[in-house]
């Protein structure tokens, strides 16, 4: 029986084996449609894994947030008809942050079997490496952009992280990493933990968990670094 | 500089190249010291790595719920020394849902440089794979045991993953999953969605995203499979 396989990617440059299993190499050259965010990045991550690969082959359709229900449905065809289809993230876990959870629900609906490959998460990792409490977390994506919105965002999210004793993780885009770090050191209590996980997996990688107090010692410069952000107590 | 890294290990039997990347053979393999939950587990998947791995040369120490704070920090005075080591857990990632985030948080006190390899989170897989919301979700261990306050507690997640459009993820011991089935087709609104994700990675690997009433026209057997439950709308 044909399946929609997940396959996460790199959220790094380097080898690809350094964050992925051998398995992904398998799925990759037997697999001949694909659900991608951007046809570009798709074939040099294809290419990447496999050299020889031929990608001319290959059938790519293309899923993002403008993406209509009806093409959506329509990409998992081939699965119907007994070929293979792998959805492909733009960097880490398909579904996770990304438009990939749509082809999946329609994929349950259709009684399509779902097989998830492992890889990098930068929540997990950053999870994992933070020393915060692994056992009750929640991700909340993006913050509010503005000041204001946002000062209030972080409040409400330290104050879930102590009276729930649950970790808060949130990412930002890397430019305006500097901001967020600034609004974190002026709306959180100086006790609370702050792990600051920038430019995970790759050879600039930067983790580290302090109290805010401590953070506003020494301000980190994150600008344009990949960064996700973990409060807990 | 001497590190601590942090290693996932197989959530279910066979290839291990299945599910973690070919760094981690490199790790395991120059790494002399290692802080492990159960010493005969740990060899044997250091085996399962390695065949040719010399065993009896490395140095264990256990970490588990009964380690005591000062025990644990001396665990990490072999990287002070200047010798990497490697936290890995029984199953998945090191510090999601086991003690592992204590020694984590202990190294950057000491400002220990953490590296957290990639590998298999049942939480991310099930997540990516059940087509819930995976821009904004919360992982909460294990519910309470007792009836009535299980149901009390799978209703204020319901309730939450209906308010916030925050998926709501939460795991149980095998050997309860058949109650805790139960007390969920009880509790949920029959339109709520629920994933069961049960055998993640294995030979039975079972993912299935259904809403409460058409699980409770079909009703899986989990007995006895790790599983792990996600609500969402």
């Amino acid at each position: 029986m044909a399946v929609l396989y997940l396959v996460p990617s790199p959220l790094s440059d380097g080898d690809w084996q350094n964050v992925l299993p051998a398995k992904v190499f398998r799925v990759l050259t037997t697999t001949g449609y694909f659900i991608v965010e951007n046809i570009r990045t798709a074939r040099r991550f294809l290419k990447l894994v496999n050299k020889n690969i031929d990608i001319d082959s290959l059938k790519f359709f293309v899923l993002n947030k403008h993406t209509e229900y009806s093409a959506a449905e329509g990409y998992l065809n081939p699965v119907v008809e007994g070929h293979d289809i792998a959805l492909i993230t733009e960097a880490g876990c398909p579904g996770i942050a990304d438009p990939g959870a749509e082809i999946v629900r329609i994929a349950h609906k259709k009684n399509i079997k779902v097989v998830p490959i492992s890889g990098p998460s930068s929540v997990i990792l950053a999870l994992m490496a933070s020393g915060l409490n692994g056992q009750d977390f929640a991700f909340n994506g993006y913050l509010p952009i503005k000041h204001n919105e946002r000062l209030k965002a972080i409040s409400k999210l330290e104050e879930k992280a102590v009276r729930l004793k649950q970790t808060q993780i949130f990412i930002e885009t890397p430019y305006r990493n500097d901001q967020m770090l600034k609004s974190l050191l002026k709306a959180c209590s100086p006790v609370t933990m702050l792990c600051i996980a920038a430019d995970l997996t790759g050879d600039n990688e930067f983790i580290a968990t302090k109290t805010i107090e401590q953070w506003k010692r020494e301000i980190p410069d994150l600008n344009k670094k990949p960064a996700i952000f973990l409060l807990g107590t």
